[in-house]
């Protein structure tokens, strides 16, 4: 039973929209990609689904990678049957009015711009109240590729993809406006065929960790959605070698136990681990992982 | 109808002291400043004026431009019929509790410091307690200009300053020490004649956006004087080409989506915007965007 | 009079074991540290006894001062009749689940893993809930020497630790899940033989400063161990010459006014004193200044 039925807009109720595989195909350096809005239960907690306003029915969104100098071709089709939606990626040079711009319930609509700089982008709807969409469970991450790729990339051993998000009462701007969040929850999403793919919910990278050797380098992709809260993101049991900020190969810490992410802001982060063992990956803004900020590595031997 | 006229102080009731604007004066590297502190309604909403703290009788205060290794002689008449006020400068080596003293009511008094540092640097006043001058309004920025310049410098086209502020319950303390912004607000200041010049009051880049053509590398001084609040600062529909932490050419970034700024923090972004349109500028902790901390940039063709 | 005696948990009621120094000795590269934790009051204001859950009796807990490389053997005295504790030091690579292990009342435990990045790292108890022993007490400084030093290390005159933490209602997990910190505050730990070594207590840095003389270049080691809050540290009357992020050489800033702690957060910051007077130290969050997060530092003539 949804506690929060009664809080479900009119024209959402009863509406539950399978999700939709992400689109994506490349032509040389043009890339096109489809992505659906649409209305969709995601299950925050067991037996608590939130009537999420999603990206093809994921929440955070599908991940999306492309190579630094693509030029994306994005189309957008709106299934929300009542209320407009659209595209904000922050990988890109658009002019937000016409190329970030609503497409109306039922209908879709194709963007074009390129991805100039890599790195770990958010991607979210624009729609107004930002706010609304983006807590609702409108918001995702981009990856572009350096075409010179990372100075460590030889080093990496296990690649994996983190976003944090924030969760507040259902669909209540009040809420989300002033008061703190329900949940800050933790997802990942599969690079490559096979690794996990999960929606920002309670447990779901405690049930089923991520994994790694003993000796592993291992790379995380993280973004920092937010809608509202900063992140300060740390893995227990070791140190991140090699951090690149937003990622950008030019922005490159050495030696870091935490990483500030500014809200919307992405990073790379690089770190060994040594043993056997589980090590939690946490924001050590700890009242966040009381509402669910925690996720595992399993480390086992080769 | 000013709403909180029953929580301003008897000595402030009916004061509304016409904003007198800054003194400069410049002879080799000796910088004589004159600012004042008074009292000053300003309208944050329409119909809702502020009997502000001011300096200068605007909030933030007036932009102060210097350049690196100037000796500044700051003169602070405090206008103010009951209130000390004072100033302190973060660009400036100084002993604070001399150089950054109380000037009593209804008198003036002369301090000399250096500005060894460039960057983009608050200011406010320094007495206690601080958090009700600062959140009361008075807050600034003050610019120190690099001797080397930046190495971006030619390739710069426009040049604007943002300040964010936030805003509490008129005078309330506790609100201030305890709550949560009521609003939350961009500004921007002229850096030279003819550039727009504003309060921190909902709208203001709203209404009359700042102005860029297709193509141009736009440079923004940006700072967040707080109170209380870090920021992750923003401009949609770009990405941030060159970053430099609180100003200084050796805090050098690249491709950044978001800057975050601890409080009191300031950084210089360059970012290029390549169509005609309007593009935000946001802190992406978007609960305060519901606030007001939105701006606009009107990019028109050449 | 305890007023939260009501909120201390039965078998704690009435404890108050006496702080009993840390010991470290060395034997080469290998550094044999031995650490309690126990139950011990701290006096958050005058009168107002917190029973702290603390590593020695100190909260927060003794400063571990090692070398890059060094192996740790941590042994770990569980002096706390009814509670299970543990050590998470952010400084080492380790198996959390193995090394970090509880160590049951009354028991002790040693483990031991390797210093292998230079740095300012935060330590603290890793049981489970993280938050309630973090917002307790249990959290400290552990630093690591660099190899190679620090470029600027021979420029350096006087050497201090600052440590920001935050405390909530007597062990009230839902406050410190959801509420505001009571307290904010700065506390010192002395890095040789006649430095003050303080709790973060209100006061305890107004009362007897920082020393320093005029000219002096002061390093500071800054950690913000939380456990919910960021930290935007600052020092009034100067400008951070130069700045480590987590205390490692690689990661050198230039200028800055203010530093940006995440949660868990270290830096080392260095600047000089050119006047005789008193310095205040902040985190430019006013918010927390009204809480206490304020200390000085005190220059006189040579
Ligand atoms: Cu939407
Ligand atoms: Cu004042
Ligand atoms: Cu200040
Ligand atoms: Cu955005
Ligand atoms: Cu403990
Ligand atoms: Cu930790
Ligand atoms: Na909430
Ligand atoms: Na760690
Ligand atoms: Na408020
Ligand atoms: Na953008
Ligand atoms: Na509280
Ligand atoms: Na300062
Ligand atoms: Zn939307
Ligand atoms: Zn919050
Ligand atoms: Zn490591
Ligand atoms: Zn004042
Ligand atoms: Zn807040
Ligand atoms: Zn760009
Ligand atoms: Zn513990
Ligand atoms: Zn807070
Ligand atoms: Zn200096």
């Amino acid at each position: 039973a949804e506690e929060s039925e009664s809080e479900v807009i009119k024209p959402h109720q009863g509406i539950n929209q399978e999700p939709i595989p992400l689109q994506i195909k490349r032509d040389g350096t043009d890339v096109y990609v489809e992505m659906t809005s649409q209305i969709t239960d995601i299950e925050i907690q067991k037996d608590k689904p939130y009537k999420a306003w999603t990206f093809n029915g994921e929440a955070p969104g599908p991940l999306v990678v492309v190579n630094e100098g693509d030029t994306i071709h994005f189309t957008l089709k709106n299934m929300d049957p009542s209320i407009p939606h659209s595209m904000d990626f922050h990988a890109v040079h658009a002019a937000p009015n016409k190329k970030f711009a609503d497409v109306m319930p039922n209908e879709e609509d194709t963007f074009t711009y390129q991805a100039s700089y890599p790195g770990v982008f958010m991607y979210h709807c624009g729609t107004a109240p930002v706010l609304s969409h983006i807590a609702n469970g409108m918001h995702g991450t981009i990856i572009v590729k350096p075409a010179d790729g990372y100075p460590t990339d030889n080093e990496v051993d296990k690649e994996y993809v983190i976003i944090q998000n924030e969760w507040y009462k259902y669909n209540d701007l009040d809420d989300m406006t002033n008061g703190e969040p329900s949940q800050v929850v933790f997802s990942t999403k599969a690079l490559e065929q096979g690794q996990p793919n999960t929606n920002g919910v309670l447990n779901s990278l405690k049930d089923e960790p991520l994994l790694a050797k003993v000796g592993d380098k291992v790379r995380l992709y993280v973004n920092n959605v937010g809608p509202n809260e900063v992140s300060s993101f740390h893995v227990v049991g070791t140190v991140f070698d090699d951090v690149y900020i937003d990622g950008n190969p030019a922005n490159h810490m050495k030696g870091l136990q935490t990483v500030m992410l500014p809200t919307s802001g992405g990073a790379i982060v690089e770190f060994t681990l040594k043993e056997e063992g589980m090590y939690p990956m946490v924001t050590h803004q700890f009242n966040h992982v009381q509402k669910g900020a925690v996720g595992f590595i399993k480390v086992t031997a080769d």
